[in-house]
Parts: structure tokens; sequence; C-alpha cells
């Protein structure tokens, strides 16, 4: 089976989905069939790329509220993630994150997409640390197992994996993502928001049982050479 | 878009059906969004890992025809390989692949699967070169670009990855294939066999078009936690 899972690093729901989508597939008996990859999403292209502002503040301009009250918004996503397991500060720093999609795409092809993806959000939401500074990034994304020579050419050229990353929001916007985290298991289940573990638990089965065996048969089998237990077919010229 | 394709380095219309599929991606105007993953199947799991047989030996014995019968039969095949502009020799070695799939997955783990993919077919269709021997496989792993000491360690351990390309064998079993090339769009459209380039651009645009905001939603969106444009929403608790 085929989990696609778009998010942004910036998202707290996906930072707090992640682990829930965890714990709904730990307790799916047919886990080791699941694929897992990450898609990219951006929650605001428009943020600035180099420093970005504190979160408090993003807030407070964002809805119009006082600092107290996005205080209080934030607390009641903290404890959300508390419920996780999940540390989470409010002081850290709301940025760009197009740099982050596309050393993910390194990192898919280098097989540490995973750990990396990690590694950002711990970053950002447990330890506030600044992912608009290059020198932070290098240093996740090498911690995560990625070439430092590889991380270095891809964040100097801007256009690196930069088509995979729009393609990849372009592609949620057509499966009808209207945020995320999005979850999309074998491209027929469609699952929005940090939703308790049970019901990625709960389609992951469902998704299970109705899969096998159910696709839609597609070509000519005469015009098709098909090896199976009997040795290959040689279709009729 | 997502598509899989079961293949096993020992079949012919795979070899070719997967340059066809190419020839019909290539034709496709979204290809730039269409992922591929490479999955195990072995046709012959009994077949002898070490040595192996000639696999006009194999031909003859299996279907119980002459020595000419089994050439006059890869003729034909020849004849399609040579279609796709693909050399194909007759005197290649038939033999256990199920290392070979073990390869894959690492080849999958580091970006390179599908040049891995590519130099074993070549390897033996088109260079009849022993698959069989291990420094011959090593050569062509670390030549798609595998680390030569993580090839070391795979091909040592006989339980590398193995449970990886079993999960993929029942998968392919569950979706109803019969036999390869199977080719799986975004879990929704099967095609068996080495159908014309056509064939696969034709259900590469009918699942483009079916695809997009077709997912059936699962889940109650007050128990989730969703980011989206006008930001966070906290689900009510």
């Amino acid at each position: 089976m085929h989990v696609e899972i778009w998010s942004d690093i910036a998202c707290p729901w996906c930072y707090i989905g992640k682990a829930r989508f965890e714990a709904g597939l730990a307790a799916f008996a047919q886990r080791d069939d699941v694929e897992v990859v990450h898609r990219s999403f951006e929650l605001d292209p428009e943020a600035p790329a180099a420093a970005g502002i504190p979160v408090l503040d993003m807030l407070a301009t964002k809805y119009g509220v006082s600092r107290a009250q996005a205080e209080a918004m934030e607390a009641r996503v903290a404890d959300a993630a508390a419920g996780e397991g999940l540390d989470y500060r409010s002081d850290r720093i709301h940025g760009n994150t197009f740099d982050l999609h596309r050393l993910l795409h390194l990192g898919r092809a280098h097989g540490v997409q995973e750990a990396l993806l990690d590694a950002f959000y711990r970053a950002n939401f447990a330890e506030a640390r600044p992912l608009g500074d290059p020198a932070v990034l290098r240093g996740i994304a090498v911690g995560a197992g990625l070439p430092a020579e590889e991380v270095a050419r891809v964040l100097a050229d801007p256009e690196a994996y930069a088509q995979e990353v729009r393609a990849e929001e372009r592609e949620a916007a057509e499966l009808g993502a209207t945020g995320v985290p999005f979850f999309v298991i074998d491209r027929r289940y469609g699952i929005s928001g940090g939703q308790p573990a049970e019901v990625f638990r709960e389609t992951l089965e469902r998704a299970h049982t109705d899969g096998a065996g159910k696709l839609q048969a597609v070509g000519e089998a005469d015009e098709a050479g098909l090896c199976g237990d009997d040795g290959c077919a040689v279709p009729g010229k």
C-alpha cells in the first residue's frame, strides 16, 4: 500500500498529525506492506526567506488579536502536541519553507526523507531553531544522513528540486486538498487534518480490504507479451 | 501520479514492456508529475541461485520442445525487442533473481533503483552476463551508483531486504497480477503485459483526468486540526 502525506514544516497539525498517523500505522497488522512518501506543501509561500518573524507576532498580525490571545491559541496546539508526547515551543520563527522542501526531495533521493522531515519538525517545534539560517539547515540535513556537498549544491541552486516541489503542490490542489496535513491512501482515500490515530488505522484497514484485486484492467491481452507461471506468452501477430 | 511496475529481471516482456511504458510516458503531457517505482516479482523462485542454466535449455525442458523450437520462440521475442531498439541475446543464463531484487531495494533507498534495473536488464538481455556471479552483481550495482560496502553487506546477508521483496510479491498477488510486467497506476488501473506505448499513454491520461479531486474523504473534520490559507483551525474539545 502507498500512503502519501502532504505537509509543511511550518504546520503544527502536520507535526502532530504525523505522530497520530504513525500510531495508527503501528496498530495496522499489514504495516510492513505500507510505503510512506512525504510530499511538499507550503502554507505561506510568501513568507520571508532569510530571517522570518516570531510565530506569535505572525499570529497576532494574521488574526488581528493581542499577543495574549495568540499565546492562548498556541497553548491549545501545545496541549495537543503534548498528548502525542511532542515538545512544542511558541517562541519559534515563522519563515519560508521552500528550501526545506527542496532538501526533503534530496532526502528522498537518498532514502532519508523521513529522517530529515523528523529532524526539521524537531528543530522547528521542539527546539525553535532558526531554519532560515543556511548553516542551521546544512547541519540538520547532514545530521539526517545527506552528503554535505550535495546539500550545499541544492541550497546554492534555487532551481534544484524546485520543479518537483511545485509539481507536488499542484498535485495536492488537483486531489482536492484544502489544507495540510493531507493523507492519501492508494490514491483512493483522502484524510484531511491530524485525525485521531484510530481514523488512520481504520482507513488503512479499509483500503487494504477494498484494494485487493479491485483494479480496473486496461488493455488487450492479445497485444501484450506476458510472463507467468506457464512461461512467456508471445502475442499473436 | 504514482506508477508501480512489478517485474522480474528474467522476464523478456518486462524488459520490452519497460521501453514501451517509457515511450507512452514520454508522450504524456503531465509526465513530470509521474513517479515510478519498481516492485519485485520472481517468475521462478526455485531457479538455481549460483550458476543457472542456459535459457534455451530451460525453454526446451519447460515446454518439452526441441532446441530449434526454443530458438524460434526466442526469435519472436527478439523481434519485439528489436522493435523497441533493444538488443536481445538468447545465449543468456536463466537463474535465480532474488538477490537482484534485494539489491533493487537497496537501489531504491539510494535513489538509483531505475538505473540499477536498467543495468540488470542490459547485462542479462543485451550482454548475456552471468548474474548468478556475485562479482558480476557487485560490479553492476556499484556501476549504477551504489556504495560498494553496502552492496557487499546486502549480498552477504540473505535476509537483507528479503522481507521487502516478499511483501511486494504478496502485494502483486493481492492486486490480482497473474504475471509480469504488471503496471499499476494510482492503485486504480492495472495493465498486464508489455502493451503498446499508446495503451500506457491513454491510461495515464485517463487516470490523470479521473483522479483529480475524486478521493473518498474520510474522518470528521471537527476532530482534526488543519492548517490552510486561513491559518490553523483548532478542533473543538
